[in-house]
């Protein structure tokens, strides 16, 4: 017997950027002999492939990292602890023409071992990036990259290696808000795995 | 007098996907003369451009709603509440040629207002995308589209109309778990706001 549903009405909005939870990540750039290190958040950024792993992050044209990436082709993706949500509202909120964003936040460079770009030490996760593709899509650039390095902070791995996300305390941004990461659900699978267990005790 | 900071230290990592957290949505897609209703689970998904509002999702070649999308050009994202993380884990492991997955989790097709996918009713989110640009990347293909179409459940929205994300209880997901979406710290660009407060309080 197929259950009762409850009568969900829907209301028609303008179409609009409302896709959630996004990664609110501080991208640092630069760091070479033309550009000063620089760092802005974006919220447009996410995986595109698997193999080779490949992110995008989408920045506006008229932002000082964007002409900074178009020139030197890398970028850091570092992802940030709710504990930073205040430097990740403000390094969006400001540009790096203006202000030395590190200096003001604090955040301390660290070194990338693939790219030029420094990472922020602060941020339990760097992704260090080489543009692949440039898309003009609008009032954003894409800049679709390969992930060639990734560092991950040592207090944030168990005995067992792998890391301790729920510890790291991540970030997420949802239409005009940011949020903590809540609890744990399930691994992916689990839909599938919970099923065979079952199955077997048949 | 700059503070002392405690010393973090970095371990390597291959390349992979690990940026989190990623929105773990539903796309729906087909619903034409040729094509019967499918549903996709993606993580692979993100906003890449405010203006127009265009989403990318990426998948592998060889889903069935990969050659659904590239025939139709069309899909809805529907953006599942953490309460049907089961369903949501489960049609992302089964194949859409071997069952149908509206069957047999149950949700409800709804109407698209501007494609011919259905929408996920029981989703209080759903984007309407129409495919702009398809991008073959190693294992995946990522489809950049516009969103057209917005439809939210009533039930979410507030007196003042706005939509109750607290209520809607989102999903999230971060190498390889699904995660609920906690509690709200702040609103975009509250660093700034709080420090323009400050300064007229002086």
């Amino acid at each position: 017997m197929k259950k009762e549903k409850a009568i969900i009405k829907k209301e028609s909005w303008k179409p609009g950027t409302v896709l959630a939870p996004v990664p609110p990540v501080l991208v640092s750039c630069g760091g070479t002999r033309d550009w000063q290190p620089n760092i802005i958040t974006i919220a447009w950024a996410g995986t595109v492939c698997s193999e080779p792993p490949i992110v995008s992050v989408s920045i506006r044209p008229e932002r000082h990292s964007c002409t900074i990436i178009k020139a030197t082709g890398e970028y850091v993706i570092n992802i940030p602890p709710a504990s930073e949500a205040k430097h990740v509202d403000w390094c969006g909120m400001v540009s790096g023409r203006d202000v030395d964003k590190f200096e003001h936040t604090g955040f301390t460079t660290g070194t990338s071992l693939k790219v030029k770009s420094p990472l922020i030490v602060e941020c339990p996760i760097n992704l260090e990036c080489r543009v692949k593709k440039t898309v003009a899509l609008g009032s954003h650039v894409m800049f679709i990259a390969e992930i060639v390095g990734v560092q991950v902070s040592k207090n944030y791995i168990t005995r067992s290696g792998r890391l301790d996300l729920e510890r790291c305390g991540l970030l997420a941004y949802a239409i005009g808000n940011y949020y903590r990461l809540g609890p744990l659900i399930d691994h992916f699978g689990f839909s599938v795995r919970k099923r065979k267990k079952k199955r077997l005790k048949r």
